[in-house]
């Protein structure tokens, strides 16, 4: 009887992840907050109508603190005196900078949704994940912000996203130390390379099996893992050539 | 007969910085340009009048495009057609946040000022660095800023300046990646905790040890280094108890 709360859910892994939350039974999922910068995704719209009121869309731009506390309150409200279980923090953006590092302009802007948004909406939803069963933080990452793994991925020319998501798994780790006492869970989880607007139509896999191996590792998460920095598992391509994006495993940092 | 240039050179390691290199002899070191948001340093000023033209004050605020531009200018004619050689990305900002991350409002203007801002100064004075003999870039990190090593630094309560630093490196690597062809070497540089007003009284070591080790490094530094996060080498301190800041070696990202 879970809830989860998942940010930038109008599109990609997001609404990939509403909607798959949207199957699982009832007795498991108990309550589903999808939260989106505009609240008039047609296709959120649509899962919403369909789910009986276990679907609910809030309006929220994770760039701004004002809309992040009215989310809270509006959520609370939903919540009906229970906490939140799990809080996705989904939203991203990602650069294409074929010049790489002189074409790099937005780099503070990518900072600020990649990197403090995730910061402000965890501290926000803090006091509702206390009252949670779970108090289980994810941070969408990806193998990009691994510095130990950069040779890797040396030719995509995105280096804002990649610095962003190294700075993410740091302020994972931040959060972790902090909240362990307090039996939290925080988790950087790479979703592999997915075919979404973010990641073209040349990924790897289809979005929703991304969605469908992430909530895997959502939904076994325990304590024990606080902190960790881990890639989904997909069968058979975790042998593949490449860099290993798809074993299950910790990624170095 | 090299030219450096080293930002924020008004107060700790940056002035330190100058300060030792208007020491070593002039067929090593021709030209000392140092950068300060404030070119009104009683300290700075000092050291420029006592070096015959050879330390030059320049007003840069590393977090605006138009100072760095103007700044770009002036050393240039300063450099009298000549190329710069070494690059100190030094200014920096550290928070103390003693509530952790629920005090921590800073993360923006942070990244901006410990990532962006490197960036936005390697990237201006690019053209200069390719003239150069060296083509050497050094940004000054922290062994605070490895996630591999954040267990060991638990207690320090500098959420940003930890966050901020991570993603630092992953830009390191990045600009070493993009410019290794052109025989350029990325560096960032732990100096160890030293102590300036960033660094407390309680700190490690006198600003003075770090300023001469961090030089080390530098003098030494080739392309076969291009890319790396290093310790500067302390002899007696490399087997003390605590984590590992002084072996002057790799450092785990």
């Amino acid at each position: 009887m879970a809830s989860y709360l998942v940010t930038g859910s109008s599109r990609g892994l997001g609404l990939a992840l509403i909607t798959r939350l949207a199957t699982l039974p009832r007795t498991e999922v108990a309550t589903i907050i999808a939260t989106a910068r505009q609240d008039n995704s047609a296709q959120l719209k649509e899962i919403e109508n369909a789910s009986s009121g276990r679907v609910q869309i809030v309006k929220l731009d994770v760039t701004d603190e004002s809309s992040v506390k009215e989310a809270v309150v509006a959520v609370e409200r939903q919540l009906q005196g229970k906490g939140l279980d799990y809080l996705v923090n989904n939203a991203g953006v990602m650069d294409w900078s074929p010049t790489g590092l002189e074409g790099m302009d937005n780099l503070n802007d990518t900072l600020n949704i990649n990197v403090t948004a995730p910061h402000r909406v965890s501290r926000a939803f803090l006091p509702l994940l206390r009252k949670g069963e779970k108090k289980t933080v994810i941070n969408i990452s990806t193998t990009l912000g691994s510095v130990a793994m950069a040779d890797a991925f040396r030719s995509m020319p995105s280096p804002a996203y990649k610095i962003s998501k190294a700075a993410l798994n740091m302020l994972t780790v931040q959060y972790a130390q902090q909240y362990a006492d307090d039996g939290f869970t925080f988790l950087a989880i790479s979703p592999g390379w997915l075919r979404t607007k973010l990641g073209s139509d040349r990924a790897d896999l289809p979005v929703e099996i991304g969605a469908e191996k992430v909530l895997d590792i959502i939904k076994k998460a325990t304590p024990e893992q606080n902190g960790k920095y881990v890639n989904i598992h997909v069968p058979g391509w975790e042998t593949r050539e490449g860099p290993n994006q798809y074993d299950g495993k910790e990624i170095p940092w």
